[in-house]
C-alpha cells in the first residue's frame, strides 16, 4: 500500500524489501577505500569488450545478474526493471539488459537515476503493479568524458571543481518478500535551476536540487535530520557537499555531522587525484549496492536517507546557452537488524 | 487499485480516467488530413525560439498547458509529471517542463515514449501513488535529423524505407475524477531485437516489438483483436505496418482490417513526400492526443489498444556496430460515450 504524505512523499506500509542488490566497480574505484564491499572490481577499462559504451553495458549486465543471484531469483520472477544512465539514449542499459527479457521501463534521471530508479521500483511493488522489481544503473569514465567533455586522447585539464565520473554500476531486487532491509519512504524530486552553466562543476548545480528534495521530505513528514545514522547524497562531491551544508543550516537544518556524499567516499582524494571526488550514476550506484547496503544488513546503520542528485543538461544546450537543471530523488532505507557482534 | 493480470498485464480497476489533453504540431502536420485536431499549429519552426531544441522544448509546454487547462486543473494540482523526448539526455522535456514546479520522472523509451509515459501515470494513479498524474512527450523533425542523421544543411537523398520525424508533441492529464474517456490496461513491453541496424528503417526494427507486447497482451488477457474498434501502433509507417499484420498472421491473429499507424495518419503519403510515413514521440502523441481522443469522446471509437513502439539506440551504438533494439509499450484506452448525433 502506498500512502501519500505532504506535497510529494509516499510511504510504503508495508515497506517494500531490498531482496538482492549487487555493485561493480573498476580498477580506480577498486584501489579505494570501498574496494572491499564491490562485488566485482574490473581491472580491464574494456571488460574485455571492444567499446567503452558496450563495457559499460556490460556493468549493468553483471550488477543485474549478482543482484539476482542474490535475492534467489531468476529474470523471470522479475515483472519490471527500471534502468537508466548518462549515454546518449540511454544505450548501456538498452544493450545491457536487452537479453534478460523482463519489461523494461527506461529511465532518465542523470546522475539520480538510482535513487529513481529504485523508488519507482518500490512504487510499483508498493501499489500493486509488481510482486518483485529490479532497479539498476551505471556510469563508465572513459564514455562519460568523451560524450559529455573531451576525447580522453585530447588530454585536457581538469579544473579544481571538475569530479570523476566513476566506472561502476548498482542493482537492486525489490520485493515483497521480507529481508533486513527495506525502502519505507520515497520523495520525488522538482526541477532546480539556480542559474549554474559549467559543466565542470556539476556539485554546486545540483546541491540545490537535493536542498529542495530535503527540505521537502522533512516538511512533508514529522522527520527531522537527528532521525536517521546517515543523509546521504549521490554525487555531489566536495564543492557540492560544501554547498548543500550551508543551504541547509540557512533553511534551519543543521546536517553537518550526519551528511556524507558517495562522491567523497568512493576515492581516497589525498591519493587518488579525483579533484573533487566521483560522480555518475555508477558512483552512487556502487556505494549504496555496495557499501551501504552491507551497513544497513549488519545492524551497523538502521536509517539512511539517500538523495541522488542529477544535472538535468546536454552538451547541445550548454552551447546553446542554457543552464544546466538540477534534480534530486530520496528514497529512506530501513533495517530492524541488531548491530552484529565483530 | 492495480490486478496484474498474467505475466504483463495491468488491469486498473477503477480505471484511470483522462481528464485533459493537448496536442501540438508544425506547418508539415498542419497541412495533413489531421489538421483540425490539433490544438495548436505552428507556421514557424521555430516556435519563435533561437533554435530547434528550445522549439521542441516549448512544444512541450504548451501541450502540458493546454492539457490541464482543459482539466481545468493547476501544475500544483499535478503529483507526478512523466516527461521523454528523443533527444540526447531528454532535453526537450528538462528544459519544457523545468518551469512547472511538478515533480518529474523523465522517462526513455525512445518513439515508445506517449505509450510509456501514458502507462507509467496510469499506473502511479492507479497504484495509490498519485491523485493526477500528467503524461508527455514530443518530437521534432529538424532537431532529431541532425541529431540521428544528417544536419539539414547537408541536404541527403532519404531513402524509400525512411520515415519523418513529426514535429509535434502531445499531453494527457490522468486522474481518479470520471471523465469519458479511461485507461483500462497496461502492457509494458519487453526489448526485442532481430537484427535490423539500419536507421533509414526503423518500422522493421519496431514491428516485432509491437507483435511480442500486442501478442503478451492477447495471452494475458482474455481479448481477441475483434474487441477493439482499432489496433493502433505509434510509427511503423507503411514498411513496419506491413511487416507487423504479417507477423500477426503468422501468429495467429488477423489484424489486417483494425490495424491503423499514427505515422500513416498524420500525413497524406500521396502529396506530402514522407516516404514510410510519419515517426517519432510526437507523431503518436499529437496523433492520440488530438484525433483519437476525440474520436473516443465523441462515441466514434470506443475501444483503442494504443501501442508506441521505440527504437532504442543511438548512432554511436550503431557506429560500433549495434543493432537497433525495438520495445513497445500498451495502453487500452476505453470510453463508454454513446455515439453523438452530428
Amino acid at each position: 500500500m502506498i500512502q501519500r504524505t505532504g506535497n510529494s512523499t509516499l510511504q510504503l506500509d508495508p515497506p517494500v524489501y531490498i531482496l538482492g542488490s549487487g555493485s561493480c566497480a573498476g580498477k580506480k574505484e577498486g584501489e579505494g577505500p570501498l574496494a572491499s564491499y564491490f562485488d566485482a572490481i574490473y581491472s580491464d577499462t574494456l571488460l574485455g569488450m571492444d567499446t567503452w559504451e558496450q563495457a559499460e553495458s556490460r556493468l549493468q549486465t553483471e550488477a543485474v545478474k549478482t543482484a539476482l543471484h542474490k535475492a534467489g531469483l531468476q529474470p523471470s520472477d522479475i515483472q519490471y526493471i527500471f534502468a537508466g544512465d548518462l549515454l546518449n539514449q540511454c544505450i548501456s542499459s538498452t544493450y545491457g539488459l536487452r537479453d534478460m527479457n523482463i519489461p523494461f521501463l527506461g529511465q532518465y534521471g542523470a546522475c539520480s537515476t538510482m535513487a529513481q530508479t529504485m523508488g519507482m521500483a518500490a512504487a510499483f511493488v508498493a501499489g500493486g503493479a509488481a510482486e518483485n522489481a529490479a532497479a539498476v544503473t551505471s556510469s563508465h569514465f572513459c564514455s562519460a568524458e568523451r560524450q559529455f567533455r573531451f576525447p580522453l586522447e585530447y588530454g585536457g585539464q581538469r579544473t579544481p571543481t571538475s569530479q570523476w565520473t566513476t566506472t561502476g554500476a548498482g542493482s537492486v531486487i525489490l520485493g515483497k518478500r521480507s529481508a533486513p532491509v527495506s525502502i519505507t519512504e520515497v520523495t520525488f524530486g522538482r526541477m532546480t535551476d539556480l542559474g549554474v552553466n559549467d559543466a565542470n562543476n556539476m556539485g554546486a548545480a545540483m546541491a540545490p536540487a537535493a536542498v529542495r528534495t530535503l527540505t521537502d521530505y522533512l516538511t512533508d513528514t514529522d522527520h527531522v535530520p537527528a532521525d536517521f545514522d546517515l543523509i546521504l547524497t549521490g554525487d555531489l562531491g566536495y564543492v557540492g557537499s560544501r554547498l548543500l551544508r550551508q543551504m541547509m543550516r540557512k533553511a534551519g537544518w543543521d546536517i553537518e555531522t550526519l551528511h556524507n556524499d558517495c562522491g567523497l567516499m568512493i576515492y581516497d582524494r589525498k591519493k587518488q587525484d579525483v579533484h573533487a571526488g566521483g560522480s555518475g550514476c555508477g558512483c552512487s550506484g556502487s556505494v549504496v549496492c555496495g557499501y551501504i547496503l552491507r551497513q544497513l544488513e549488519a545492524g551497523v546503520l538502521h536509517d539512511v536517507l539517500f538523495l541522488a542528485t542529477g544535472a538535468l543538461m546536454s552538451p547541445t544546450a550548454l552551447q546553446q546557452g542554457e543552464n544546466i537543471v538540477g534534480i534530486s530523488h530520496l528514497v529512506h532505507l530501513h533495517s530492524d537488524e541488531p548491530p552484529k557482534e565483530s
